[in-house]
């Protein structure tokens, strides 16, 4: 059985000699200027989920940062390393982004260790402890599928709390969604944030 | 021209279509049981350079991590949030990946803030600057893509840094990798690390 | 611009990397042993309707035969070369297939030049004239779509003028089907062969 | 386990979605117009060949005939039916393609009954035989792979003996290709007519 890190090496192959090779086109602009994507998406690291294959996407068109739950934090100025913050701040001021999506999924390992830390049965984890408790008191809840449904709730909200991000939404440059992916059924909620409630869009 | 938002929807029924309806043997095992990557990869989030398209994966493969430039943080015990390295640990302690790789490019939109934020050009930035200083002394150069280089070493060391990291690569368990992206030749680079020398992989 | 042709090598190329080297256990079991599709279609030559990318199909899952217009002629016993009547004895009796499907479409270009034949705007061509006969009576209505349906309904019945076929689905081995694909609309009909009507399928 | 005509079904919902619905500016201009491609490929009906599979062919970029083991009858001017020469008189004549291509391949299970049927063990064939008696003289080889690469020779050479196909030829329109598809190793050749030698291009 051929190990994973040489499928990546063979599929980078397959990439390059088709777009590279057989429809150059497809890439010679994005290759010999910059970025312009329309889309930041905030996707979970699960590799259940990536959400080019969710989404069937084309080089150049998501600017996406991944780590475990999907996860905003809110803003904090204190000159610190934040990476999911720095990303966000780039995609909003520099590539001025039209829509910002966080989506979220059942049957989330993290959600699911987060259940479990909780209920102590790991206690000896050094970052993902401290991360999953962004998710707050959502996090007391059971059912994991819900967690991460309210966890979803909880980073919109914190992605409000950047100035940048409130400028961009009140100034109508910058959309907010909240998307929900049930693995299980193969079916995509979006958050109608009017309602609170998650719409099956596909 | 649609706009990429409604792509996104288009695209999840286009892979809902031949995933769950026409190949669900492809991801039943996944969405039935859990997730099992051997792979964890800390990549850009550049639009351009999306792992799963560059590497042709399929669900279940890759266990991704996206920020701005592909950044490794030094360990830091503090309590704090730390999405990478909250995904690092979940990746190596609960996942038991067997490689771990830092894929970064050329042409790096991130990389090229950096630069020009060094040189005085944009410095209103509250997160990029931090973020991009973890680059330390290898922004100094003027190429984007010697920085880029140097900044992926840095990252490697920066990894090791990790006891966890440390305990599996000592005990044979997880093996490093440095890769780089060529995105003007569409050549893939693997670091040797015993010379320090780029070598064209694919 | 790049030439098809060389789309052609280059495209064959990034098959080979993912299918031979990144994913070999896709294409081992065919290639080791011999095909045994289920399905036997006979599709129209056009450029713009290919099965395998219309269907999303992977390598052995049907045998296909291409012709201009996915015309069934009748069963003619005289020893003569009869490359489409061949393909449906070898599909039907050797590979046992359980489906027959004949899949034609809208805009045909093949049925628009044999209804300008009729109307002796094209007059010296020397197969092309002949083989469109096949279509007989239907092919005196003005509308291509109107044409191509009916001739779709006439290939069915052609097709069950070869004994092997009528036997198999007697003996309720094979079942045909009769498709037609609007292409502007991007709708998939199937022939409703009890009311003669297309309802949409997809 | 899905049934492969049901698997068709779910395959067209996720071309058209990923073609009519996400991407629909790749199709347009072919739907809205009429065909133009610059090749046509006569290929096998084989179902583990797919050329828009082996060649990552998009729509509108080849002209398909396939029918079994890649054969083209000579010129024959009988007023009768002849579906390979019908689609290469419309291909040349009509499409003005500028690439004739024959794409044989070892392996090949039409071959093999051929080879089967001279040596006396299925008799009772009413097309097949007579189809691959095309095949003529050449098939009295042992090793199925020699006899398909003769055929595609003589196949070629039956190309020439259509008056439309050699004037193109002739004039400089019309190029002509045989390509001989190795199954096992994965490895596409290019036969140099000049020596008679099948070279490997990909």
């Amino acid at each position: 059985m051929l190990k994973t890190i040489d499928r990546m090496i063979a599929g980078f192959r397959s990439f390059k000699a088709a777009y590279y090779e057989q429809r150059p086109e497809r890439v010679m602009t994005l290759v010999e200027g910059s970025q312009s994507p329309e889309v930041v998406l905030i996707a979970c690291s699960d590799s259940r989920v990536d959400p080019a294959i969710l989404t069937n996407a084309e080089p150049g068109e998501l600017f996406v940062v991944r780590n475990v739950a999907a996860l905003v934090p809110p803003f904090e100025n204190d000159g610190r390393y934040h990476g999911t913050s720095a990303a966000l701040e780039y995609a909003v001021r520099d590539l001025k982004v039209s829509d910002a999506v966080i989506l979220s999924h059942s049957n989330c390992g993290g959600v699911k260790a987060l259940v479990a830390a909780r209920n102590g049965s790991v206690s000896d984890r050094t970052f993902i402890n401290p991360w999953m408790s962004l998710m707050g008191e959502c996090a007391t809840d059971a059912d994991p599928d819900v967690v991460s449904k309210e966890s979803l709730k909880r980073s919109l909200a914190n992605l409000r709390t950047f100035p940048f991000v409130q400028a961009a939404e009140a100034a109508g440059y910058l959309r907010l969604h909240g998307w929900w992916f049930d693995m299980k059924a193969g079916v995509l909620y979006a958050l109608n944030e009017k309602t609170g409630e998650f719409e099956a869009r596909a």
